[in-house]
């Protein structure tokens, strides 16, 4: 691509190195930021600089957070007794946009992967065995995305979990709402013919 | 989608007002740059923000430019003679893509279309007949986008150029290289034949 003005090229330059943005993309949106008034296009700018300086992780479930501690973990009104272990910030976010946990969570930042080079020190998992010595947990929820990765996460820390007489659970596995039973994997298939519901149960959920 | 910061929820609203970004995309831009480094974002934010507030458009052609004239009709080695209208920036550098044209630009910032109430005198006409009064314009080659607005346009342009004893021309429209004579519309079929082109012209081309 070629630019008449370096101010536009560098501004191009400076989105297409977003995950999934490419030059023409890019210089649509500068395109776009370009017609806008130049209060907007400095209110975009600030709050995407103040964001990357001033947010902080939460001290005890690493959330993103305005302060030391995120506005779950602040929140008197949910169970505090109840941990959702997650694989990062956007499971929390597609969690919560459920309004159906009332719970708090953990983020382990990633997940045991070997292949990766990921392994049970490069996650927060220490810190989850910290809390549920400390705070007076009843149950874990294991939210994690059902790959082998995921499962052999959950297996270390059920492993680590049980000098705790906690509950210890999983979310569900099965085929997805408006799936088709053709479509889906053997493993998945399986998984939910094992874990079959009675129907009453299913029809009043 | 429900946040848990507030620093985090401003980023992501920002992002999501671009056109084609969604809040799920939004989020994944505002979680990437937030593993960046402060200063790789800082400078993200900055060049934004000084390309809206510092970048001019050509006093000459209304390209984009970092100064009064911008860098192609400032560059002496292109042809000053021969003219091509556009309809807006982007189409600048489209043409600038190819490295197949050696004149300078007329930018209109955009087409006549009665439906969305823009008119010629929304668009930079005059100033494009001024420029041919006084320069030793010698060509005018009308690159827009064959549509029934377009064509208008370069009808009221050619118009109001009688007068002058000039050249003008407009690229060709004709069946895209790659594209397929089944698919293409009947308009973009006959024109291909009226304006059909010797075999020897097309072979040496």
């Amino acid at each position: 691509m070629q630019f008449s003005s370096s101010l536009l090229e560098n501004a191009v330059n400076e989105f297409s190195k977003l995950p999934g943005i490419g030059k023409k993309t890019a210089l649509r949106l500068v395109l776009h930021l370009l017609k806008q008034d130049t209060k907007e296009v400095n209110q975009f700018s600030d709050v995407i600089a103040r964001m990357r300086s001033e947010i902080k992780f939460c001290q005890r479930c690493f959330n993103v957070a305005d302060g030391d501690i995120c506005s779950i973990c602040a929140n008197s009104a949910r169970k505090q007794e109840i941990i959702c272990v997650v694989e990062s910030i956007r499971d929390v976010i597609a969690i919560e946009s459920t309004q159906q946990y009332n719970g708090i969570y953990h983020i382990l930042g990633g997940i045991i992967s070997p292949l990766d080079g990921i392994g049970p020190d490069h996650l927060h998992i220490e810190t989850l065995l910290n809390r549920v010595q400390k705070e007076k947990t009843e149950e874990i929820i294991f939210a994690l995305n059902p790959t082998i990765q995921g499962d052999t996460t959950i297996y270390y820390i059920q492993k680590k979990l049980q000098p705790h007489p906690i509950r210890i659970t999983t979310i569900a596995r099965g085929i997805a709402f408006g799936g088709e039973l053709e479509y889906a994997d053997e493993m998945t298939l399986a998984r939910s013919l094992q874990n079959r519901l009675p129907v009453e149960k299913y029809v009043n959920h």
